[in-house]
């Protein structure tokens, strides 16, 4: 296979941007070939999420090429939802290994900050399983509820977890501070942190990265420079949360991990620093188990340890993370490249010097994820395989559940009270994934938002395909909730039309 | 470069279809992996233009692997609007080329006629420059002007135009008639094409590929069997009418034309027969011509004389094209490789032995083309080199024109009278590609659709961003026709926010 090399990368100022999208990826563009020396390439490989909806653009890829000045040249538009920047990466890394080209810019960007937050949650949320949207399932709901699975399985009180996601948050926006093309240059303090509003408990809004507008650009080459493109990889998974077997690690990421350590002929303990998909704090917890950095639970004890800040053994997301950095969905997957590939060059705050770094992208709820690894040319580096355990696990990631389900009783596995709600759905909003008598998950939205916890037992009504539960020893109130619910709170059973892939 | 051959070919019976559009993917990936005696594949690359809005599914490369059984393969979405089957080919492609996977499924698909054909029009109009929508511009109106403009370059008179489109017509209707899996298979005769209404003059139903729903599905693989992808190339052109030179060819099919003949160490002499992107009838003609088949302006004659039938010298589009296989359009770029696939095996109606096929496929208004040559492993060939004429022109596409013009005169470059319009606007209604004095193009909305032909002297007046033409000579009518046009036709001058890439 043909050696894959970094020629040239840039990025704009990650935040709101009043350009139009094309003029966005153009400024990109002109680093990144600036950089490289270059005037055209061969072809682009363009990664964006869904600039059909958030702007209005379609068949982005004739239109990038043409608003950079390289008409004619092949272009390719690449969408894997948020990880669209580095499955481009992975297209047009393809590309070049396969001799078909020698040159490609690769591109991923998104504009998004020109629309109200309903309407991007909307937008964002349309990844999610058509059944947990109709209960009202945003981004930040599931990533909640993966959140409190994870302190129940792993035993954490409330405090502990909280003391986890602040640090990440804390540590982030520091590390932001550095980087004069992040969306946030402030440091945050506890206060700062405890005193934002919850999104979906637990989850605060300094637990979620912002909307952002940008783009970032990457040329890659097959002649040698002083980064090499050493390995990549990818993995998918289950696209609904209730069709899971598997809550508290995302095996699309091992499944990438195990690939891209493989290729680059190295393992966890060979990787300097990374940049991780922290577009929520416990993410970034989750991310570096997964990656196999840290063993399952133990994720949190070293960002308090502050092994992972910027001067630790292993810092993650130096360069702010999506937390900071910005999260122009299309965009931040190549973003980490960008940010990685400066690092290891010596450009970037930190005067450590880095061999090898690795970055992960995630898209949608954790089902399309991506492992890039980078290293310097000029490096000696230590090459060893490394064995992934769980990996096996890791293609068997669903349960039995199925869309039609009998049982009226169940327990809660996980859950969340949800305050940014979906247009159409009046705050609180609490969301559960129930288990039923019969072993099967599902997802329900609650009447109750102050009695909930993991383990409670719970009713379950369903209404037109739409699901409700009630705990178990309030009985006594359910007709007043009932009255409440329908009286104009919450509930929006869906029509028939809606659910069957109708046109939105 | 690593060969990469076809494993296995599946589609679906084109039409309309009731099931989820996951499910017409299953069955493509079904019928191919079967085809190729595989369980499982490396990766899955997916064409689809604009599920988003279609049917309402995002993050759809996870949706459909874990859809088809294949939950944790890496899954990647591909999209050049309306050539989107063809992309997810060229990117599988280079992905074997390069020795990074073994074996890929690709797969290309779209549902939709369960949306109304105006709300069809709409999404499919959205890959047009957003200046020309404004006026009202679709698809089938651009491919109006582009032919009203190749039969007057070419000197055709209205009655020898209207037979060469209506033997295309007719020949690729008798083709599908053949085609177990095509949307059409009736023949239809010439009573039943000239009775049939003009969609935009000249171009009437019969000229229009139909919507349709459908998936393809291809397993490419780096072991040898009996067919082999031996050419692949692209090409981009610029996306408005507006900003072009070239008004009677597709630059982009050149472009990518030259690279596959290139790669494939052919030329238009060494191809057997050819599946090319009938959207419109006059596009067979284009493309017969762009691919270096016949000299410019003489693909007419070929049709007329027979020599593109399934049993002439070149037979184009023996499987019916996308006029009567129908045009799912995700699914037609890779439809045309299944087609061609299936007659090099000699698996389809005509028992003649082919040797080497050919697939062009069309993003946009020929915004991003794809040509595609496939041969039989086991046939003799002759090699020989393919030195494009006009090659050399292809990089040249763009006219000077700018978004600023002041000029209020010019002349009509190219027309049409558009009777199946967009929502808001009220057939019919006159478009023309406006020459200014200072010799620029401007897209335009006129007032009187009985008077127009190239190179008439019209007025243009600019309301809000939006132009509106007048014929000279028609002066006194003005007023008149200005009261006609504001009183309730045509007319909505968009708002500012529509113009500067706002959330449609």
């Amino acid at each position: 296979m043909q050696s894959v090399y970094i020629a040239g990368v840039g990025m704009t100022k990650f935040g709101k941007d009043p350009r139009p999208l094309a003029e966005i990826f153009s400024q990109a563009a002109q680093l990144a070939l600036a950089e490289a020396e270059l005037q055209e390439v061969d072809a682009l490989y363009i990664g964006a999420m869904n600039p059909e909806e958030f702007t209005g653009d379609s068949n982005i890829a004739s239109l990038i090429a043409d608003a950079i000045g390289l008409t004619g040249v092949p272009a390719i538009r690449i969408e894997t939802a948020s990880s669209a920047g580095a499955a481009a990466l992975m297209a047009g890394f393809q590309a070049i290994a396969s001799g078909y080209y020698r040159r490609v810019l690769v591109l991923g960007g998104e504009k998004m900050t020109h629309l109200s937050t309903s309407a991007t949650t909307r937008i964002l949320a349309e990844v999610i399983d058509k059944r947990e949207r109709q209960c009202g399932a945003t981004m930040p709901a599931l990533a909640a509820m993966i959140t409190e699975k994870y302190r129940q399985k792993f035993r954490l009180s409330e405090s502990r977890l909280e003391n986890i996601l602040c640090s990440v948050a804390l540590k982030n926006h520091a590390n932001g501070a550095h980087n004069p093309l992040a969306q946030f240059q402030r440091l945050i303090n506890r206060d700062a942190y405890f005193a934002s509003k919850f999104v979906a408990t637990p989850l605060r809004l300094y637990d979620c990265a912002p909307i952002t507008d940008g783009a970032a650009g990457v040329v890659l080459s097959s002649e040698k420079t002083d980064v090499r493109l050493s390995g990549v990889g990818q993995g998918t998974g289950v696209p609904s949360l209730q069709d899971r077997d598997v809550f508290t690690s995302f095996p699309a990421t091992k499944i990438a991990a195990a690939r891209a350590y493989r290729m680059a002929e190295t393992s966890p303990q060979g990787i300097d620093f990374a940049e991780v998909h922290d577009a929520f704090t416990p993410f970034e917890i989750i991310d570096t188990e997964d990656l196999g950095f840290f063993l399952p639970g133990k994720g949190g004890d070293a960002v308090l340890d502050g092994k992972t800040a910027i001067d630790g053994a292993l810092p993650i997301n130096p360069s702010g993370g999506l937390k900071a950095r910005g999260h122009p969905v299309g965009a931040s997957g190549l973003a980490q490249v960008v940010e990685v590939t400066k690092r290891l060059r010596g450009d970037s705050f930190s005067k450590r010097e880095f061999k090898r770094g690795l970055t992960q992208s995630i898209g949608g709820l954790a089902t399309n994820n991506f492992v890039t690894i980078l290293q310097r040319t000029d490096a000696t580096l230590v090459q060893n395989q490394w064995v992934p355990n769980g990996a096996a696990v890791a293609m068997n990631q669903k349960s039995r559940s199925s869309p039609v389900r009998e049982s009226d009783e169940g327990v809660i596995e996980t859950f969340t009270i949800l305050y940014v709600t979906p247009d159409g759905f009046l705050p609180p909003v609490a969301l559960a994934l129930i288990r039923t008598l019969d072993g099967r998950l599902l997802m329900a939205q609650g009447e109750d938002e102050t009695q909930l916890k993991i383990g409670q037992e719970v009713y379950l009504r369903r209404i037109d395909g739409f699901c409700l539960f009630t705990v178990k020893g309030q009985i006594q109130k359910v007709q007043d909730a009932f009255f409440k619910l329908f009286r104009g709170k919450t509930v929006i059973p869906p029509s028939k039309d809606n659910r069957n892939g109708g046109h939105k």
